[in-house]
């Protein structure tokens, strides 16, 4: 690793990326000594609740034989009493060895991270970046269905305003995956996104209908389209319809397709698929666990010893 | 222990629940080797507050060694975005080797049992269950007074409403303890209760006035009678006067008696009591911690080793 | 330490607080063994939010290699269902090895001291005490500037309303050091604390001034003007604005000045300050750790030893 901070997906490297992967399936396969991190304090700063990343990363540093340290709500913070965030992180640096942030406010982490020492994870902020969860969905597509430059990978739903998609986007054009993008023409990827991805040499086509591509896939990686987003209610209900799986719809799907979601799911995937072999998404949450601990492993490593 | 999941005082037989009272004053008298659990993580699901339950959860599984992990407030979780219960404890699953869940619907521990793979306890599930306050409460009682089967136990207070009671009476039931149960005819035991009770041979008896049985109780096991229960509020009042004890009231009880509350308590029990050989409710609220080590200890030993 | 409980820094003798201040230098140099404190567990009973006192406790015990406890939000609490303090902290008491209790009413700490056995630290009573953030403001003073007894203190803000300044002027007393006091006339020292540290012996002068001592000092204590206390926000913005420093400010100070802050900081000192060779207000928050270590590893050993 050649970063302190972990800021955006966009700024890992390929090399980085593999870095991080194969500690995960090294850690995975055989956990390292609990003696290692045994002085290790993660601190979780949590500018906006976000239960399964505050948890997953609780559980990797936990894991790891270290602990953590929890900034606790918002509401009862300093952040009430006027101090700004770069204060908040100063002051933290000097409790923990490193920090976790997660903040509504788009360019927080990078801000933040000019201020402390000590290596400083995004753990999303507004409708900027989340690094990790991208980290762990293509660690869950290259254990699940192989190489990550041979895979055939459909991305569908809100491919406008899902900052996870994005980034998962640009980091599949690092490995030159074949990516198809489904969704419905009032939600397809922004221009500048596509624009970036064709600059970046990505393979990538676009549809509205799943049909058009489902046999194709290796991976098919569902998002949920969100009510909010249409003043419609009607509207709403009929493209959340169309773009919902079920275990029928995976019937014309390769065998070994796999399935994620970076969860929570509401209504886009039927319960019916979680029985089916497509399934991975639970496996994909779990798979928060190795690839968050290999993250802090490498940084704790490197800042201690 | 033959359960993998703990969900209901009723499901566990007289021999599972002797395993963990014995196990529990093995711990009383010598902590278990902290490396037995150095790598066990229990997760503390809470879809409602109960600081008590939680932090004596807490306290058992980091006494034995482990660590826990906490869902956080239910405001700020991914069932606040429409995710079901099944889901949640899925993911959970994939953190923690132990999952501990309070819900406020009565049947959802049950339900969430079926979906997960590492041991669930039930810690409360609205009207439903909460087994181990039952095991904590039985565990004083032997504590303190005597085997269970010699044992003459009065319950007294809101018989008809309090879920702690009605587990009680069913495992006292199963230990062949004699049972004096007091209470307003208002607040008297459900029917279905008082006939399920009699069908497994509980030796009881029903009373309106604590008169009648103190000068026979080997404990004396009071319960809040609750305002909102009350549609008058001088009705309250008066029934909650002649349903409170203080030293006085115990003045006619034998020396030896055990005064319980699973407390919190209000005005059931004055504070003059706090200094009476009689008064156990802060060493039952204590005995949660190994009772609660006793049965993580049973469930994460079988699941790990 | 000759304290089971530390309760106020005004019962705290001179010796006293030079043990404390003298293991956490220790401590600073090479943190104690962590199996020392493996089995210690420490509750955290906060009932009003105070994130850094909060999480710098935490980070103290879990860097002794102990663990922490948290009762969680005063809302959920027992206390909402009518449970008194002094039930609480009995309940408690059951669950760890020593408490650290904050409460908004003043003697608070006093009364919940008398219930239990464990040893129990006051973390802030409302107007009453909070004695380690004594302790830190000291040690502070004493590795950034020297001997206490040599050392002349200016303390400027709100002296009136302000619990830290009135702790720290007693403790500073103690060690006979030379005190300047800088405020607007309105929220001058109160009376009685003036002629407690008269009657103590104080050397202390009374500034509105900063301009006519800041040569002279080797600490300035900066302390946050609270806009509530002025029914007028004008007279507020101008009495504010008097009494903020910025780089300027510090060119007439000693090279060697040492500026200091409880922080939240909002606008009393401005942020070109924070690059000069002057500003120590991270390190006094960052001084927080190994103090409560040196403090708990004293009461914890005391109590188990």
């Amino acid at each position: 690793m050649t970063h302190d901070h972990v800021i955006s997906a966009k700024s890992l490297s390929r090399a980085d990326i593999e870095t991080v992967l194969d500690r995960a399936a090294e850690i995975d396969r055989s956990p390292p000594d609990r003696d290692r991190h045994a002085d290790d304090l993660l601190a979780l700063c949590f500018f906006e609740p976000s239960t399964r990343t505050h948890m997953s990363f609780e559980t990797a540093i936990k894991r790891l034989g270290g602990d953590a340290l929890d900034m606790g709500p918002v509401e009862s913070s300093s952040a009430t009493k006027g101090e700004s965030l770069a204060d908040t992180v100063r002051v933290v640096e000097g409790y923990a060895d490193a920090l976790v942030l997660r903040h509504p406010s788009e360019g927080a982490a990078q801000m933040a991270s000019e201020f402390v020492d000590i290596p400083l994870i995004n753990a999303g902020d507004g409708a900027g970046q989340h690094p990790t969860q991208t980290l762990l969905d293509l660690y869950t597509m290259r254990e699940a269905a192989g190489d990550l430059a041979d895979l055939t990978v459909g991305i569908m739903g809100d491919l406008k305003y899902g900052r996870t998609v994005h980034s998962l986007a640009y980091a599949l054009t690092k490995f030159d995956a074949r990516q198809h993008f489904v969704s419905p023409e009032s939600l397809s990827l922004p221009r500048s996104v596509r624009y970036d991805l064709h600059e970046s040499g990505a393979r990538l086509k676009e549809h509205t209908d799943l049909d058009a591509v489902i046999e194709e896939l290796d991976v098919l990686y569902v998002t949920r389209i969100q009510r909010e987003r249409f003043p419609d209610e009607n509207e709403y209900r009929q493209i959340a319809g169309e773009y919902r799986i079920d275990a029928a719809t995976l019937e014309d799907a390769r065998e070994e397709c796999v399935v994620m979601h970076p969860l929570p799911r509401v209504d886009e995937i039927a319960p019916d698929v979680d029985a089916t072999q497509h399934a991975h998404y639970f496996e994909q949450a779990h798979n928060a666990v190795p690839v968050r601990m290999a993250l802090l492993d490498l940084l704790l490593s490197e800042d201690d010893r």
